[in-house]
C-alpha cells in the first residue's frame, strides 16, 4: 500500500535513528556475522507476501534478520580488502538523490544532474592536483565523469582505447579490416593488478598480459618496453596499459614516469587505476607517487573507497572526452561544436549504460560538509593510525612487516611461518572480532591489515592489535604444550617463532 | 568536519521532511526547469570549499540551487521516456543500504547481501510467472541477479552468449582459433530496439543487425530466420538475439513464440529485454505477451522503471548461471559442486563490475510494504489511467492515436500534420508544464505520452490533457488568424486540422 507522506516522515526518521544507533553501538558487534550459508534464505518465506505490510515490520526485520547477517564494514575492527566509503553527509546526499528520483542521461532529463557532476569533478580533480588538461574547466577536450566502479572505468578505458586504435589505423590505411585489427590488440598490466583489470580484458575481448612486477610489486618501464617489442615483432599491436597506483595486494605504486613515455611513444592508451590510494593525492605530500600522470590518457579513483562517499562514485578523468564519445555514441554524430558538446557533456556517451543516477549529489554533500581541509584531515588521520598500528606490530619480535606499510595498509606475517600466519588468520576470522584478508608477497603468505572505518581511533587500533596478539599467544601456547610431540618441520618453525617472544 | 550522530539525526530528519514536502507540493512545480545550460556551473564556485560547512547550508543549497535545476520525473505532469521508479519504501530501503555501507562482492563480504538478493529475485520471478527453470529455487542451474541497468543486462547477455558460442565450437573442434570465431559472430534485434542494445553490439565488438520490424513494430520469426540463413550462407555465425517486450518507441511486443524456436534451433542465445513493460507481468492478464519465454536464455526487467524501486535495480534471470560464471570468472575455476556454487552465488561472477551495493534491500522494502496485491494494484491503476487518457484524446477529432495504446503508453499525433504535431510538442515543452517526447511510427512523427508518476490521479490526467488541448487550440487560433497569409502546404494542412475541431 502506498504510504502517505506523514507515514513516510515517521518511517524515514525511524530509519535515520536506526542508522545513528547503528554507528553509536557498532563497537558492540562482532565484525563478522555468526550465520551459516543459506540461513537468511531459510528464514525468509519462499513467496512474496501477498498483503501489504507495515513499515514498522520492515524495520523490525531489518534489525532482527538482516543486520545479524551483515559483515560490518564500518566497524573499527574491520581491516579487510580496502575501505568502502560512508559518511553521514554521503548517506544524506544519496537520500536526496533517491528521493527526487531522476535519471540524468541527457542534460534536459535533469540539468542539475549533469552540471553538478561537472562542478564536483572539477573540484575533485583540482583537489587531487591533476594536470589541468584532465579537467572540464580547462580549454581542452578533457573532463571528468562519475562511473559506477573502477572495474567499469578500466573497461571504459579499454573500449575507448580499442576504438581509438581502430580509428587511427584505418585513417592511415582505409583498406584495413577492423576485424583483423581487433584480434591483434594487446593490453598490459602488472601481475599485481586487481582481478577487475584481468576481467576487463576478457569482457573487452582483448588479450591482457599480466607482466612480472619487480621485487617491490611495481611494473617497470623496461618490462613494459620488452613486452611491447616482443609483441610487435610477432605482428601484434599494443593498445592499452593499466598502471596501478596502489595495488590491491600490497599498495605498490607503478612508476608512471617510466611507463608513460613508453606508452606515448607507441600510441598506447595509458589508464591509471588509483582506485584506493588515489584519494590520498588530495594531500600534496603524496603527489610524488603520481609523478608522470601527465602521460596518462585516463585516471580513476574510487571516491567510494577512501573519500567518505558511498558506492557508486568512481571518479574518472580523461584527457579527451571525444575518445569516449566516439567509442560510446552509437549515433556517431560528429559535431563541429566540440567545445559545447564537451563542456556540458551528454554523459550517457561517456559510459557504458544509458541511464545514470544523480551520483554527484553525495560527492557534493561530502565536499561541502567536510571541506578540502576536512578531507585531508581524514586521509592524514587514517594514515597516521596505520603507522601507529605498524609500530605496534614492530614492537613484537614474532612479527615481520613486509613490504613497507603504504597509505592505510600494513602487511605483516609471523617470521618463518607461512603455515602459522595462515593459522593465525584462520583463528582470528573464526573468532569474528577482527577481520583481515590474506595476500602473497614474494611468495610468502601475508596478512593485510587496512585502516577502514572513518570512526577508528587509537583506542580501536589498540583493541585490534590486542586481539591479534592474543590469538598469536594462543597459537604459541598450544604449540609449546605440544613440544614433546614434535614430528615435523612446521612445529619446529612454530616453536622457533614462539620462543623468540618468550625470550 | 565529521558530524556526530546527533547532528546526523537532525540532518537526516530534516532531509526526510524536505522529501516529504517535495512530494506534497510537487504539483506546484513546472515539470521542466527554467534554467539555461551552464547556469548551475556558473552559480557554483570554481573550487571546492576549503573549510567544513554546516549541513543546514547543504539543505539550503539543495533547495535553492539544485531543485530549481531538476526536471521533475515524479511530477504527475511528467510523461516522457518511461517512468523511473521511486516510492517511499524504496527510498528508505536504499537509505538503510547506504547507511550500513557494505560491499557484497562475495558471500562473506556480507552474507545477507547475497542471500536477500536470492530471496527477492525468487519472489519477483514467481510474481512475474517466469518458468521455474529461471529461478534459483528450482533444482536446475537457473537464477536471478540484480544488474545495474537493462543496458548492462543486455551486454552481460551478449558477452555470455559470445563465451558460450566459443566454448561450444572449440569443444567440437579444439583447433579452432577463437579470434577467427569472434569476427564471425553476429547479434540481431529489431530496428525498434533501445539504443542501449545497439550500443551493446559496439561495446561487445559483435556485429549487431537491426532487422526490419513489421507494420506493428514487431520483429517476426521469418525476418529473423532469413537473417540467420543469409548470414550463415556468408560464413557468419548467428550468436545473440535481443527480443523486445515493450519497445521504447511504441511499446511493441516481439513474438517470442516465433523467435524462440528459431534461436533454439540455431543455438543462438535469446535475451528478452522487457525493461519497462515486464513489470506488468505480475498481473496474470498480461502474461500472454510473454508467450514463448520458455525459449529464452535470459530475461530482464527494470524494477527501477515501473515497479516502484529506485535505480539501480535491473532484475535479470538466466536459465544457466554457469554461462555467466564461465564468461565472467577470470579464475575459470570449475567446481564439481555446481549446485552449491549456484544456489548461493558469488554474484561478482554474474556481472561485469567486481563490487556491488546492497541493491536488494530496496526491492525487499518495496515488496514487503506493498505486497504482491499492492504492486498489481499499482500496475493496473497506471494502465487504467493511460486508457483514460487515451479516451480523452479520442474524444478530440483533431487527434489520432497510433499505434494502439499499450501498457502505460499512449502515442498520438495531429491528423495529417507532422509539422503541426512537432510544433505542438515544442510549444508544450517551452511552457514546461507537461513533458513528453517524440518518436516515429510508420514514418510519422508521434508524441509519446506515458503515465509515469505513481502519484498520478484522474484529476492529474485531466490537467495534462487540458494543457495539451489548450496548446493545440492556441496553434489553431494562430493559424486561423493567419488564414489570409496562406502560402504553403503546411498552413493548409494546419487549417484542415484545426477546422475539423471547430466544426
Amino acid at each position: 500500500m502506498e504510504m502517505d507522506s506523514q507515514q513516510f516522515r515517521e518511517f524515514g526518521k525511524a530509519a535515520i535513528d536506526i542508522l545513528a544507533d547503528y554507528y553509536e553501538y557498532i563497537r558492540e558487534r562482532n565484525v563478522l556475522p555468526s550465520v551459516e550459508p543459506g540461513q537468511l534464505i531459510r528464514q525468509m518465506s519462499e513467496d512474496a507476501p501477498e498483503q501489504p505490510g507495515d513499515w514498522k515490520d520492515v524495520l523490525k526485520d531489518f534489525n532482527e534478520l538482516i543486520l545479524p547477517g551483515i559483515t560490518h564494514w564500518q566497524s573499527p575492527q574491520f581491516h579487510a580488502y580496502y575501505p568502502t566509503g560512508v559518511s553521514y553527509a554521503s548517506i544524506i546526499g544519496n537520500l536526496l538523490s533517491d528521493g527526487i528520483g531522476i535519471v540524468g542521461f541527457t542534460w534536459i532529463a535533469s540539468p542539475a544532474c549533469t552540471e553538478l557532476e561537472v562542478v564536483t569533478m572539477n573540484w575533485l580533480g583540482k583537489l587531487l592536483g591533476l594536470p589541468e588538461e584532465f579537467l572540464n574547466c580547462s580549454s581542452g577536450p578533457g573532463g571528468g565523469i562519475i562511473q559506477g566502479s573502477a572495474s567499469e572505468a578500466t573497461l571504459v578505458g579499454l573500449l575507448a582505447a580499442k576504438d581509438r586504435m581502430i580509428r587511427k589505423l584505418t585513417e592511415v590505411d582505409p583498406n584495413l579490416d577492423p576485424d583483423d585489427i581487433y584480434s591483434k590488440l594487446v593490453a598490459y598490466t602488472s601481475d599485481q593488478c586487481n582481478s577487475s583489470v584481468e576481467k576487463a580484458g576478457v569482457l573487452g575481448s582483448m588479450k591482457m598480459r599480466l607482466l612480472k612486477s619487480d621485487a617491490f610489486g611495481k611494473l617497470r618501464g623496461e618490462t613494459l618496453k620488452k613486452a611491447f617489442d616482443d609483441d610487435k615483432a610477432n605482428g601484434l599491436i599494443p593498445c592499452y596499459v593499466v598502471a596501478n597506483l596502489g595495488t590491491t595486494g600490497t599498495c605498490a605504486f607503478d612508476p608512471l614516469y617510466e611507463l608513460g613515455p613508453i606508452c606515448n611513444e607507441h600510441n598506447v592508451w595509458l589508464h591509471v587505476d588509483a582506485a584506493y590510494a588515489g584519494s590520498a593525492f588530495i594531500c600534496p605530500e603524496y603527489r610524488g607517487l603520481m609523478r608522470g600522470v601527465e602521460y596518462a590518457d585516463s585516471f580513476d579513483i574510487n571516491a567510494h573507497k577512501w573519500l567518505l562517499v558511498n558506492f557508486d562514485c568512481s571518479a574518472m578523468w580523461v584527457k579527451n572526452g571525444y575518445d569516449l564519445i566516439n567509442a560510446f555514441d552509437v549515433q556517431r554524430i560528429y559535431l563541429d561544436d566540440v567545445k559545447t558538446r564537451l563542456k556540458i557533456p551528454d554523459y550517457r556517451h561517456w559510459q557504458m549504460p544509458l541511464g545514470r543516477r544523480f551520483r554527484s549529489l553525495k560527492l557534493w554533500t561530502v565536499i561541502k560538509t567536510y571541506g578540502a581541509e576536512g578531507l585531508r584531515s581524514h586521509i592524514r588521520n587514517q594514515i597516521s593510525l596505520a603507522q601507529y598500528f605498524a609500530k605496534l606490530v614492530q614492537s613484537d619480535d614474532r612479527f615481520l612487516i613486509e613490504p613497507e606499510p603504504a597509505m592505510g595498509l600494513v602487511c605483516f606475517r609471523l617470521k618463518n611461518g607461512d603455515n602459522l600466519t595462515k593459522k593465525l588468520l584462520e583463528n582470528l576470522t573464526a573468532k569474528k572480532e577482527v577481520f583481515m584478508v590474506a595476500a602473497s608477497y614474494r611468495e610468502r603468505y601475508i596478512i593485510r591489515w587496512v585502516i577502514c572505518s572513518r570512526l577508528a581511533t587509537k583506542k580501536d587500533i589498540d583493541l585490534s592489535w590486542k586481539k591479534i596478539k592474543e590469538a598469536t599467544d594462543l597459537i604459541c601456547l598450544e604449540k609449546i604444550h605440544n613440544k614433546s610431540k614434535i614430528s615435523n618441520i612446521e612445529s619446529i618453525e612454530t616453536l622457533n617463532v614462539c620462543e623468540e617472544k618468550t625470550k
